[in-house]
């Protein structure tokens, strides 16, 4: 049997989660009741109350998933600390530090294990939901310190029966790692665009497809990307700086000597290992190699999750 | 009756315009044998023998279409001197300002019109040729002083016979435009895709879409991305200084304030504009707007097709 799910928030992440799982195992909270409303006459249970909720999924001994944004993160585990306090719990905000900070704050950590699904952003809210969303997707389920064996195991079978492929690390190396290949790019795709526009009509009138897929991610709402990247700032920052040593560097030989220097050859090769990674098939991990089995709670379980991460291997819970 | 063709190089761009004019109108010379024999046995006219084929295009007055890479260009103008050196000229190269100069200093330029179709770079070669290449792109038709109006006309007739697009521009407003929306994506795609592999094998384990569109043209082959950007230094230049002070004040900006400042908007606010821009129907200019009727060779001709560029709509010779 399955454990039952409790998903606070049922905006895109969160109520594609709760779509995925189904009504007999998911259950949730929104704060708007609209969206709530949409969701119930959808088949699924949501309610208002999160002091309620949060009392049920005691009860039960849910897994609580919270599917907020970080800037209502706070609110939401107060509520936790309050009325849930002894709840598995898990996330699936965009940056995983700050998270982990919030939590161990309210004395939350003991079965606290952070996650983060890689999956769409384009779009948002109840509307957007879709239950394949975590198809073929990356879910990163951290291998932080102290972190309680069978929270660990509930957050990566719930990622596993979403159809999603589940890798670990810790917050930390997480953050730095998404940084570059999410956030900075959401930086550069802004800078593209800007310097398209700063082209005018005749430079957007002759662009073509690098331009539509270098810039697809400046069609999010600013709102939204700010909300995604300005959380990971250490990291982002030190990203933006080895990024603006390797364009300036290429900018000089450029002026220099008409050669763009080692950056095409280098982002070529970088280019062919991302695509080199990309799983064949669905039940083979990145690189189509098996995946790593873990069991939680045995001798060296975080370092042997780690390790793994860190070679982008897959892992799956024994038994 | 339509005007021959001569195409010399039949690579992506030149085999792809062979083979959308087809072999009654169109015929072509390609350096390389094996390239000449598969065009040949697909049913097109192209020989091994420069010095033959541009005699016969002198003889026919075709249009000469200069379809080689850059590098290869200045032994292929040489032949043109020598052989043809009165005929209608274009070429399809990526950078507009160079090609003006070799062909003026090889004393071409009084029937040239330098041309360039915004279509596709990834694959190379006969094999990669498609009829349909330039159905709806941007075929930009310079507009620089003291342009032929009667090799304007076939040009442009020639682009929109392929099923493009027409836009003009002075070949210096194409080389800054161009440097924008086409030259500056592929560096940043190369610092994105740096930028990735720099995270090692957990980064490219949890890249995600933004990660795949935003690197997709650091696949193109490292020799052929310097051979699009390199020959276009000074507005690369110029537009990558642009972008390092954007990028810089973002950086400067979460670090000291943990935003990202006006990028996140500004960026948006041009991809949104990029959006508009894009013609709904294959009839229709960029925007949605008429093309705008030019005639050749009519007082104001040259200003009036400069004009409607700068404006980002399309252009369509009278008559």
């Amino acid at each position: 049997m399955t454990a039952d799910v409790c998903v606070l928030g049922v905006g895109l992440i969160g109520g594609s989660l709760l779509r995925v799982l189904g009504p007999t195992r998911a259950f949730g909270w929104n704060r708007s009741a609209p969206t709530a409303s949409a969701a119930s006459e959808a088949g699924f249970d949501v309610s208002t109350d999160l002091a309620d909720t949060l009392r049920r999924a005691a009860r039960r001994d849910a897994l609580v998933v919270v599917g907020v944004p970080l800037p209502a993160l706070g609110a939401v585990l107060d509520a936790v600390a309050e009325h849930a306090p002894g709840v598995a719990l898990t996330d699936v905000v965009s940056v995983k530090g700050p998270v982990l900070d919030a939590v161990r704050a309210r004395g939350l950590g003991a079965r606290f294990v952070g996650g983060h699904p890689m999956a769409g952003t384009a779009h948002s809210g109840w509307g957007a939901t879709d239950p394949e969303l975590f198809r073929g997707a990356t879910w990163l389920v951290a291998a932080d310190d102290d972190a309680d064996p069978d929270t660990w195991s509930r957050v990566a079978r719930m990622a596993l029966d979403s159809g999603a492929r589940v890798v670990a690390s810790t917050s930390a190396d997480h953050d730095a790692a998404v940084a570059r290949i999410s956030h900075l790019g959401h930086v550069l795709a802004e800078a593209l665009a800007l310097a398209g526009g700063r082209g005018g009509d005749l430079a957007l009138a002759l662009a073509a497809g690098s331009f539509r897929d270098g810039t697809r991610v400046a069609g999010t709402a600013p709102a939204l990307v700010r909300a995604i990247c300005e959380p990971n700032r250490d990291a982002l920052v030190a990203a933006l700086d080895d990024c603006l040593a390797d364009l300036g560097a290429a900018r000089d030989s450029l002026a220099s000597t008409g050669t763009l220097g080692p950056l095409v050859d280098e982002g070529h090769r970088a280019r062919l290992a991302y695509e080199a990674a990309r799983p064949a098939g669905g039940g083979d991990a990145p690189g189509g190699r098996a995946a790593v089995t873990v069991t939680p709670g045995a001798p060296g379980w975080l370092e042997a999750l780690r390790e793994a991460g860190s070679a982008g291997r897959e892992v799956r819970p024994a038994g």
